[in-house]
């Protein structure tokens, strides 16, 4: 349980932003999007504001945060302002009376805020969106280490109650034994809610659990990651529960063999839709893809669906360092269906799985 | 374990949200926001749209939610459209060609979407905020009884690993016990992080558990709540380790009763500000108010936060049906805090208390 995690280093984050800003000719930016906060300045708590400008970083929250925003931010040129939302406001106002734009995350701020912001400050506010996104889709080796520790200890969770699954627990019953294999595992929390879907419930790609019963025959769809510093890790395995109808095995077989070829095709350079696309083209020549009702794939970190987006439409060109899911699926309604997942890191030479739990169905 | 829920009947929500926007003199609605999405329809997906109109109502899904949606949006008048980004667009863009208007949440819509929806369609875009939420301030007995399943099993989790506070866990590892016996004592998730702060990690209002171990003489800030059915419960206590200083009892005594002041004046017809100032100014004659950095509460139900807001600065009126925090709370930098919270429902005489651990700080 005691985790050797490297420390993050954010010092240099700032100006990794800095040059997005002057890239984009942006003198001051402005944010209160929580994963931005926390990228940036370290600072973890549910509200603040952070206001950058060429040589100057304000991180500006409330009194409940006035010690822990402090002891966060320790190490980075971020100066903290603690006041009520009125002082705040008189703060960035003041601090912006010189400035001619400030840019926001439009994609990350409520159209509320943007239009009260606007009414309040002097200078011209802009939208903005991807700045940060585009900045934190490259994980350094800090972060790599949180995901893989996520990733390692959702593998442990899975490993010690496999043999459950053969004896008859409920979803609920089981998807709650993964939470606390995680949670006693090393996990600081849960990456998303846990799936586990069996029978006709797992022709639902985002069933929730429920009580029923996981019976000899079941498809059974496990969708779960773990949480640790910030950071997630995300795994879905399916599991044929005893020997299964024939039905059964070609959808599992076609969907492992479509996630690997998907596996395979990740690498520098390769575009979004690429990947998309071997995952696609196997389950078509299979007449199955028509029940492949979602996208492949999505970056993984502070947020646990982030950029880059995998999916047909997508042309973004995929770079070493970044981290993603390859996640095909088939769904039957009434039936049941499969899905098999990895979180995968891209390295300079193709993929490195970080999720590695077994993918044989025998339970 | 197994839990007998009254169902929660939604036919009549569209009802209500009409005469809101009757009273507005709104034509349409929309919104993307999943927690009104869910309050309105019943449908829990991650991304999907609803259109509301005088007599229309469509939700607009992708196809991972196809099944799902038709199942939860069951005796309801909504009709389920699945399709991708362009379909659902050409969807809204088609059912608005002879609207004028189409009011959003601006407030739970990005800039963005709101900026990208405007050049989308005929109508023009009006910005409104809290209509759903004004509506959701106000409890229905199927609600107020998952608060109260949620806040019982945080009871009973409080009850069980009482004994171990005093056998030196981790912060951490007495949270994750709290979790756990939470999880299977029948919650469908938690609530938020579980807080567990011990010595002076207590001084901070959001600490996150360390490995810090609790000792005798600490106070320890336990702040948790369970998840049912989407509803939330919400509540703290503060223990003093063995016998703990002068200090500690002062400031647990004073905690409490501020807490038990503010609770006797929930009531229909109080200002939320008057419940705050119950806690406050009991603290300020006893010289800590400075030390109470935060509001008194909130409103709770399927989000966490929510309203009404109860804080110094808030005019509103509380009403029966209403379910709210009463936390008051002092924090010593460097020495430590305490906080004591109870999620309480508004009756038609007074309130009355949802989470009901005891408050003696015997370990």
């Amino acid at each position: 349980m005691i985790r050797d995690l490297p420390p993050i280093e954010r010092e240099h984050r700032l100006a990794l932003l800095r040059g997005s800003m002057s890239d984009r000719s942006i003198e001051s930016f402005l944010t209160s999007d929580t994963v931005s906060l926390r990228w940036l300045s370290g600072f973890t708590g549910s509200a603040g504001k952070l206001l950058i400008g060429e040589d100057s970083a304000y991180l500006l929250t409330d009194g409940r945060y006035a010690e822990q925003a402090e002891i966060e931010t320790q190490g980075t040129e971020i100066k903290v302002c603690i006041g009520g939302m009125n002082e705040q406001n008189a703060l960035i106002a003041s601090h912006l009376e010189e400035c001619k734009t400030v840019a926001l995350e439009a994609d990350r701020i409520s159209w509320m805020e943007a239009e009260e912001l606007r009414e309040r400050i002097k200078p011209e506010v802009l939208p903005t969106s991807g700045i940060i996104a585009n900045l934190r889709k490259f994980k350094e080796s800090a972060e790599i280490a949180r995901i893989e520790a996520a990733a390692t200890i959702a593998d442990q969770a899975l490993a010690q109650l496999r043999p459950e699954l053969g004896n008859q627990p409920t979803e609920i019953e089981f998807a709650r034994a993964l939470d606390h294999a995680m949670l006693t595992g090393g996990a600081d929390g849960l990456s998303f809610e846990t799936i586990c879907a069996s029978g006709p419930n797992a022709a639902l790609p985002h069933a929730k659990p429920s009580h029923r019963v996981i019976a000899p025959g079941d498809l059974v769809i496990l969708d779960f990651g773990a949480l640790v510093d910030g950071y997630h890790s995300d795994m879905t395995r399916t599991f044929i529960i005893g020997d299964g109808d024939e039905q059964s095995w070609v959808m599992l077989e076609a969907v492992t063999d479509a996630q690997e070829l998907g596996y395979q095709s990740v690498q520098p350079g390769a575009t979004a839709s690429e990947v998309d696309s071997a995952c696609r083209s196997h389950l078509e020549l299979l007449g199955l893809a028509d029940h492949f009702v979602h996208g492949t794939g999505h970056g993984v970190g502070l947020e646990i669906h982030e950029e880059p987006w995998i999916n047909a439409q997508s042309a973004t060109i995929l770079e070493e360092g970044q981290v993603v899911t390859v996640e095909p699926g088939v769904y039957r309604p009434g039936f049941g269906g499969v899905r098999v997942e990895d979180t995968v890191l891209i390295t300079s030479s193709g993929a490195r799985r970080l999720t590695s739990a077994p993918k044989d169905s025998l339970v």
